[in-house]
């Protein structure tokens, strides 16, 4: 179930000739009113054209959305003021489909970096869209916007407020896929039928954003398009969630789906085998936990050791290390799984036990710093030969 | 021609059995008389038992030394407090041998991480080396220290002073490669005859060692065990060196090793069959060009590009713009070599050309940042699939 879920929403599927493979590549989701949208954008400094008009668009909307839209196979990135005319075309053509103003529809678009988008296929092929609400549609719009991942990324849930109220959150991502070198990564939809007030869903989506999306890392190239956005149309009916227990059922909720989907990207990463989690404890503070969790599942050398299955302990270690977060060599203790390695000091440790936690398809490493009550997770995938061959090939 | 150059420094060489397959292990490098020493160590929290005890003693001589003992084959790092005695055990051996203070020996160790040094192998290793001063014996050293780096890297020149005096400096280094995974890396050891202070010597290591050693990335992973020494014996005679001209003149030299050592590091990286050199220009300061420059050279997806002989600007482009230094798309220029390839917009190429320039030993990339006056250069290595299998090895 994905971006359908939710109450008062459709998706469109096309295929526009972007994606050289062929095949559904450009997607619209709307809502059938205009609500709420709030949205996470990428902190490379040179955004894609997407996602400069996406910004602009909610700036001038005041966090008001009716649709997104958006292609794969080509990244509308590093192509000057001539790409973004062509974003400002493609949301120009899906708000006369929908009959919305332009400021109502957030572009966003995954591919190439570099090459221009194929606007006029683009424009032929949006009035022609169907708009759908079924779980399948929704799919449909998973699997469209997929680059390399092997599989479509959704997930739904729903929340039953104090008051009675079933809110209902739907989202899909595509992960760090590159059928071609030259691709960018990240991008998540969500919807929701909750009344939310735009500043409410901005407050609420950035720490989900920080704790989820934001933790996952593929190969530590931040991409220039990554963009998680989520639209709320009310169609869940009552006054809206803004403050108590129902803006923490509504949080939760949010965070639920972007973890899932956060993990599902992780796992799909290029040529891995293995979704790693890095769980840290004590230390200084949560931020501090999720800084020193990332640098460990994005070492290289952490990530060959899971490849390889070996206990390294070590790499695991040096890598905490290097975070730039204050650590005592002394007090920190090191788990691969359930099994203590390292604590101040190597411990004696069954290495083929070891071993075989480092084979399962999920492998699980735990710090613990032992210098306050901070805490943090992050996913990442293991490093395999077969990565250096997806993006070796050659572009042309 | 390595740490042998300068007047007054021999090497001993020997085999402990530190390393499991076989083969020279242990160095001595000793200067006739104590002189002045200054050290850049690790920013890695988890300290290595040899780089601990080298701070200590560089504190307590107020930067003073006689000699370095190095091994390769264990990093005698996070062992604890039984390292630290390790590591004071071997100085003291070796302290012994030469007829000098144990304050006046710094350690420094390569290899496994999490494993202890045989230290009665050491000790009794010690005693019986030969302290040697022909060119030969600083290959030697050179080679003993080296893991899987597939070739020793030693550089010296001589540098001429306003006065008519010659000054050499030589040094050795030993990058990036694990015979066994959990390895820790980057070693360089410097001598020099000149006559300088420890604090001016300190003064001019710091700088050259930021824009050389720090400037060189092979896999992101910062060790537990990098050390840059510099031992300055005085043995050229006359007037220390403090100002002008004559500092001038040091520094040029001292950076020039520094430099060739930490380019050899990056061209023998693990699995490496191409130098990269990233040069950046106009940015708004040299700390940030060179930000910018080791983010380009550390990026997987522009190795992998490199790998593939790829043109992949776009990953170019891409990684500058996560490097956190402000940067303007619009008047960014990047060439692959002599080739531009992107002027704020893509530039139309002769991919052919481009591959081919991607394809020699040495491949450069040229970024503009078109945004002040700051210059910076960085050196990594392609990512190849034989990195993955020589870090996905298992360790036991």
């Amino acid at each position: 179930m994905s971006v359908t879920f939710a109450r008062g929403f459709a998706v469109g599927v096309g295929e526009a000739g972007i994606r050289e493979s062929g095949g559904p590549d450009l997607v619209i989701i709307a809502s059938d009113e205009a609500g709420a949208a709030a949205a996470t954008f990428t902190t490379n400094r040179l955004r894609a054209a997407p996602v400069l008009v996406a910004v602009e668009a909610l700036r001038a909307s005041g966090g008001s959305a009716r649709a997104i839209v958006v292609n794969a196979g080509c990244a509308n990135a590093g192509t000057g003021p001539g790409g973004l005319h062509d974003a400002r075309a493609v949301v120009s053509a899906a708000a006369l489909h929908l009959g919305c103003g332009p400021d109502e529809v957030l572009p966003a678009s995954t591919g190439l970096i570099g090459s221009r988008l194929p606007v006029a296929a683009m424009v032929a092929t949006i009035p022609t869209l169907e708009l759908r609400r079924t779980e399948r549609a929704g799919t449909d719009a998973a699997r469209a916007i997929m680059t390399t991942d092997t599989r479509p990324k959704e997930h739904a849930v729903t929340a039953r407020l104090d008051d009675g109220r079933e809110i209902r959150i739907g989202g899909m991502a595509k992960g760090a896929g590159m059928i071609h070198p030259q691709m960018a990564t990240m991008l998540a939809f969500l919807t929701t039928d909750a009344p939310i007030g735009s500043q409410t869903l901005a407050e609420l989506l950035r720490p989900a954003v920080e704790r989820t999306f934001n933790q996952v890392t593929i190969d530590g190239d931040t991409s220039t398009n990554d963009a998680v956005i989520v639209l709320a149309n009310g169609a869940a009916g009552g006054t809206p969630i803004a403050t108590g227990a129902e803006r923490e059922a509504f949080a939760n909720a949010l965070e639920t789906v972007c973890r899932k989907l956060a993990i599902a990207v992780a796992a799909d990463g290029e040529g891995a085998r293995h979704l790693i989690e890095v769980s840290v404890s004590g230390a200084p503070n949560d931020a501090a936990a999720r800084a020193v969790a990332r640098t460990v599942a994005s070492s290289s050398l952490v990530k060959t050791a899971v490849h390889g299955a070996d206990p390294n302990w070590g790499r695991i270690a040096a890598a905490a290390g290097r975070s730039g977060v204050p650590l005592d060599p002394d007090r920190l203790k090191v788990c691969i799984g359930d099994l203590p390695v390292f604590d101040g000091a190597p411990l004696g440790f069954d290495e083929g036990r070891a071993a075989e936690l480092l084979r399962g398809p999920v492998v699980r490493l735990a710090l613990d710093l032992s210098g306050g009550s901070g805490n943090g997770v992050a996913w990442g995938c293991d490093l395999s030969a077969e990565y250096v061959a997806i993006n070796s090939e050659y572009t042309t």
